[in-house]
């Protein structure tokens, strides 16, 4: 038998660059990515090339009879496209041709955070109709979310020190601070893509692969010990939990008036974030288990995930990969 | 322990008949029934009372407290609505109480064959909307489908012999006939339903509960064979497919016109499911299992359910209950 060969779309994003690396460290697998034509002369897609990554080039809004070709001999897709509601619905057409070309298994942009199917998040509502359209076709199938990443989830430090990498998300503790929240190092997700896309057990089902599990509180906690500096603790939506329902509704209202345009549809990505992980406490391993999804702790207990306190030492060291890990387009 | 307090919405019609009795004849369950207050004086709710059933009032659209003091010491909730928008939508409220009295296992309106969750019948579209909310609240929940019933899944016989119990639903073959498509006898139900609800693997889970797996061209043959009659066979949408299509097309536009109106929404109503289990081939247990449904021939083998030739012969025979099998509103 030969190597499992593997079509990943978006290869040159975060998620898709790691697993690009994930599945080329591995070994076992022949990595296509499928680049629009337009990205085909990028410098970044030669940097695929390099890596010994086949550039295949496919248009996702083209005709499906192209998309079909550009799959020929794939075993498996995988899809890391963006945030944008376009790219979500690309998706569409995308399993329609891995269909026909006879795809033995697809897995569609989840990579997220664990939320209900509906009512809390756009953008899991997005990604629903793709898994959707996906049931309706029997196509072959894995989910895989894997929560919130490591390089977002700490604060910055009063000495500016880890300023370099920090994008200030995690600047506001969300509530009173103590909802248990999933998080995994960005790096990891392609390591555990390389255990996943060739398990049998996960075959038409959902897998939450997550690398530990904390509160804000503990995160503030873990970074005042590793650096020695006192951090200031800026709870948000604390006294009346309420204000965040509004900030969503506000995000929503003006989202809708512009449909396509980052400057509105990021707001609500990130307040929508913040009410389903840090007030509600969506992404937790209990609740995904009650979703249905497999956990890479019961699937994979041996993995070996970097641990957090790692990732920061590296951090605050100055020695992380700052604000470019990976690959960029 | 005590019995398990088992309320059941709907259960004057069809499926609630069937949980109702398969419940009672189990023995280790108190039974009761939510009732609207204009129908509880209704001589069918008496009937209800005299086998056992303790009637309780409640108005699904009424006030939230209310409908929670109805599920006062409820352990679980099986929701029998009709096929009707409204009443499907009625089940929001009915598991937002459920969720505040600490209900312990919500059963959503299934009780139908096996679809894709979207894009191909309203009806299960609508249930949807019913799932996922409850999935939201993090309500325990069972969803359970039965297939299509016995009763209405044979066709008349010349003689005029089964006229008394015929629908004439089965009296057109789909495509060629050869779609295999699960079958239940409807009284067969409730006997499903008092396993199920107390079991824990079914928690959290969909389950698909069916007696047997056969083509309308099998069922036609076993017809033949028991009645000693001779069946024209009435193949529809066998040359062109496509028609089904159309034809569901059409239903759509009426019933978006008048979303209420049973003449309306019926037709819609038969033609998709004719689409899903006669051409797609949607209502079997492969498509099941891939939709994440355990099935009853994997969690109770030792389940004896009606043969199909049985109840076909007590239909031919005479002797079946004709079409009010059941209680009745």
């Amino acid at each position: 038998m030969g190597k499992i060969r593997v079509a990943i779309v978006g290869a040159t994003g975060h998620t898709g660059g790691s697993v690009v690396n994930g599945l080329l460290e591995e070994g076992s697998f022949v990595v296509a990515a499928l680049v629009r034509p337009m990205s085909i002369e990028k410098p970044i897609v030669g940097a695929l090339r390099r890596q010994g990554v086949e550039v295949r080039e496919a248009d996702l809004e083209g005709p499906e009879e192209e998309l079909v070709r550009a799959l020929n001999n794939i075993d498996v897709v995988i899809s890391c496209v963006r945030e944008s509601k376009t790219q979500q619905q690309d998706q569409i057409s995308l399993a329609n041709a891995a269909k026909i070309a006879g795809v033995k298994r697809f897995v569609p942009c989840g990579f997220g955070v664990v939320a209900p199917p509906t009512g809390v998040m756009r953008l899991r509502e997005l990604k629903e109709i793709v898994y959707n359209h996906i049931k309706k076709l029997w196509l072959p199938y894995t989910i895989v979310d894997i929560g919130w990443w490591y390089q977002i989830a700490f604060p910055r430090l009063p000495s500016g020190k880890v300023d370099y990498v920090a994008m200030g998300i995690a600047d506001e503790i969300l509530g009173g601070g103590n909802v248990p929240s999933a998080i995994t190092d960005l790096r990891d997700i392609g390591r555990y893509l390389a255990k996943i896309i060739v398990d049998e057990r996960t075959r038409n089902k959902m897998v939450f692969a997550y690398n530990t599990v904390m509160t804000q509180n503990q995160i503030y906690d873990l970074m005042e010990e590793i650096s020695h500096e006192k951090l200031e603790r800026n709870y948000l939506y604390q006294v009346a939990d309420n204000t965040i329902y509004d900030r969503v509704s506000e995000c929503r209202l003006s989202a809708a008036s512009s449909s396509t345009d980052p400057t509105t549809s990021h707001p609500l990505i990130l307040a929508e974030h913040k009410l389903s992980w840090g007030i509600r406490g969506d992404n937790n391993p209990d609740y995904a288990k009650y979703l249905g999804y497999l956990t890479s702790k019961e699937l994979y207990p041996d993995f070996e995930s970097t641990p957090f306190g790692d990732y920061l030492r590296s951090v605050i060291g100055g020695t992380s990969e700052g604000r470019t890990w990976g690959l960029q387009d």
